[in-house]
């Protein structure tokens, strides 16, 4: 029997220390390694094969809606960065700098994209001549640098992977149609597929991105009751078109300028889901995008016929689900505890005595139950409780949420709230930035969003008691 | 009907001119585009989507042999470069430098990975222990930038897009034999789905990856003569292992360094694919990697029936191949030229009179063959077209390959194959690294590979007359 690991690997309990419990995880589930590069990580094969699962279910939405890959360059010369000019005042100070081409100094500095907004504009003052070349839907999935000072796997690093979309369109109505579109998009591959349930709104002026005109947003929140932006989408209007020349002939023979979008998620997904799904065991998956998602562990494995029984069911199983088997000479204990850790969604048990009784024992990451099935009900079983688990998995981080959503009427209201129930604060704002800085300066909250479905809790902005113009929900964020 | 395009789009004829020829292919068939970035290019979206084919393809065969995807950083900090000196000395001179992140100087420079034995070599360090950790076989599919000079869309550029696998293993035959499969996967690939003939063979030591014991490599020959690597698999021995302390305790309980292996294909690959298959009408892609197998151009589309019949055979024809319909108002011999400059393998004609008697055309990019189908005849004779179209390309490469391979027993008959046959020169070598300078100092050719397949055509080396130890193809080369 191997000793080369522990038995038990701990990690540390959620409510000790929340920052450290999520280093274990990301460590002990094998989803990370570091490297001598700082700020970046080293995704390893069960990360990346989760955000694969992620990307293929995305690029097949992304493609369903005629939306077409591309790949820019990953350098971009400083002057062409510098034509947006609200653009290069946000992106500036967090770009990496190439200045040398093996032992020559460049005549024109590079950046690394921290993302491809110029490249698109552009690519497109190219290709657009008239309206019969639009709408133009592009995307790309690439990697990107921004220089980040304090980094953390996945939520923060100096390198992310990502796809951003990049489209051009006849009007203002068709690009913020797209612009919604691809938020709702991105709210259901979190919802559907990450069982993560986000709030749809839209970012105050002060949080939108460099360039936007406006940017939505969708907003999840973590178990330590710190929100996360897990998606945006950007109405750019038509400030990247008018700085690259994006124009066309419309219909009447006139020349027109684009109106464009563009939207993006990163692995920070992955982020979130550890902070939704995770517990002091570690690591859960939601069964749509779980690499694996049932592990059988024979019992007893050097009794005769366990393992030709353990393979049978393996095979037979994999026509309804991804299913692996763990028949290595570890014992089961450390075997249970290593798939609790990762996450795998079901735990297949088959030992001597089951096969005599014709039934398996099927253990639930998600509840910890242990269920008892025939052999001859079992294929029909696994579908169904992965499908349970899957909106289980949903409905508790639902739940989690509606429990730590507040309502704030004024200050003392809303700093007690994040003391007492750390989480999402809902409260009345005036639309001043005035008020949102010293939000944050007092409580380090932010606003998240201005939600789609606006209420009116009461008439006065909670900060400084003037008119009331919007609902906003607040929250500390990563 | 549309004027905004030429009827006739012209191309370079590849005799007249094959670089320019080349150019032309790839910026009508809308494969790239150019931008303000020095060197790269932008892939398009037909481009892409070709990449995308042969990504997938590759990736289900590195996954179903049991190799697992990883994301490394995209910086590597110079210190970190430098620890394997072959490696660096090769590397050193063409990569691009950052010097800055945000507004600071760094402590360290770090370059943008070339390629990323150096990070795979620091991690293989942390993760293996133990014979139970081998072998580990790891790929990534990433983009990195080599600072070349002069640069050629997809065959030369100063950002590629590749995957590079990365593999530790307890022994050397082990390693060796990883190094032989994953050349053959390669090989396989390009012919049988890029229907690209490659030869099989070992570079010489002047001509192997930097790091490398050995290096295997496929090369394939273009229609203009020259010769194009198209593949290559590195066994590594234990250089970087060394280097970087990648141990492991053995069944014995004794410390051992583990054996390596590097591999890549790149974007390269869309490169060869125009060189091989391309024609003075354009691109002519194989089907099994076509983004689209078979276009539906209607005739007379006004007149009644025409377009519901071939709405109706899109969607028939859907499961069979991939299938698209240009339904736009721009004349047939628009869309003709169009996707012949595209290299769509089949054209569908379908007009009023075809509808009369029952039947449809369909035309042949590779030949230019019109055939008359019987509707009810369409599905098979579509599946059947397809696959001739595949074995015809091979067919007709291998043919042009074989034609244009020389044999030298001197000098004079080398430099004369060259200027009258220009292509590939079997020639003896006598293992000297003088005989390869002098080679390509006079001729320009260089040595390909020798090739596992060893034949012995002469006793004496081609160039000094010593005595020949193998047999090697000579080129020249892309």
């Amino acid at each position: 029997m191997a000793k080369d690991k522990k038995f038990v690997e701990e990690i540390t309990a959620m409510e000790d220390d929340f920052a450290q419990w999520y280093t274990d995880v990301v460590k002990k589930a094998d989803l990370v390694d570091y490297s001598s590069v700082r700020g970046s990580m080293i995704i390893r094969p069960y990360g990346f094969a989760i955000w694969e699962n992620v990307r293929d279910v995305l690029d097949g939405k992304i493609k369903e809606t005629g939306h077409e890959n591309i790949y820019m360059p990953l350098l971009i010369p400083e002057s062409l960065l510098q034509k947006e000019k609200d653009h290069i005042e946000g992106f500036a100070p967090e770009v990496a700098w190439v200045t040398h081409g093996g032992s020559e100094e460049l005549a024109e500095r590079l950046v690394i994209r921290p993302t491809s907004e110029v490249l698109f504009g552009e690519h497109y003052a190219n290709i657009i001549h008239s309206y019969r070349d639009l709408p133009k839907l592009y995307n790309q999935w690439a990697n990107v640098v921004r220089w980040e000072k304090t980094t953390r796997p996945f939520l923060r690093s100096l390198e992310f992977l990502w796809q951003e979309g990049h489209t051009c369109h006849a009007t203002s109505e068709d690009a913020q149609e797209e612009t919604s579109r691809m938020l709702e998009m991105y709210a259901e591959v979190c919802e559907k597929y990450l069982a993560i349930p986000v709030l749809r709104g839209r970012k105050t002026d002060k949080e939108k991105f460099a360039g936007a005109v406006h940017t939505l947003t969708i907003e999840s929140l973590m178990h330590d009751g710190k929100a996360l932006q897990s998606g945006t989408s950007h109405y750019l209007g038509t400030g990247f078109a008018e700085a690259f020349g994006i124009q066309f002939t419309d219909k009447n023979g006139e020349l027109q300028t684009v109106h464009q979008t563009s939207w993006g998620i990163t692995t920070r997904l992955i982020g979130a889901l550890i902070m939704v799904h995770g517990d002091n065991r570690g690591l859960v998956v939601p069964p749509k995008i779980a690499p694996k998602q049932l592990m059988i562990v024979p019992i007893a494995q050097h009794k005769e016929g366990v393992l030709d029984k353990a393979y049978e069911l393996r095979d037979q199983l994999k026509k309804v689900a991804r299913v692996d088997i763990d028949a290595s000479d570890k014992m089961p204990g450390w075997k249970f505890n290593e798939y609790e850790m990762k996450g795998i969604p079901l735990r297949l048990e088959v030992g001597p005595k089951d096969i005599e009784k014709g039934q398996v024992v099927l253990a639930r990451r998600d509840t910890g139950e242990k269920i008892f099935v025939a052999m001859e009900d079992l294929e029909a079983k696994v579908v169904e409780l992965l499908e349970d688990i899957q909106n289980n998995l949903f409905e508790k981080a639902k739940a989690h949420r509606e429990e730590k959503t507040n309502i704030a009427l004024n200050m003392d209201e809303f700093k007690k709230a994040l003391v007492e129930n750390p989480g999402f604060i809902k409260a009345m704002w005036c639309g001043d930035v005035a008020c949102e800085n010293f939000i944050k300066d007092e409580t380090s909250a932010t606003s998240r969003c201005i939600p789609f479905e606006e209420e009116k809790i009461s008439d006065t902005c909670v900060c400084c008691g003037g008119e009331a113009k919007h609902l906003v929900y607040w929250a500390k964020a990563y």
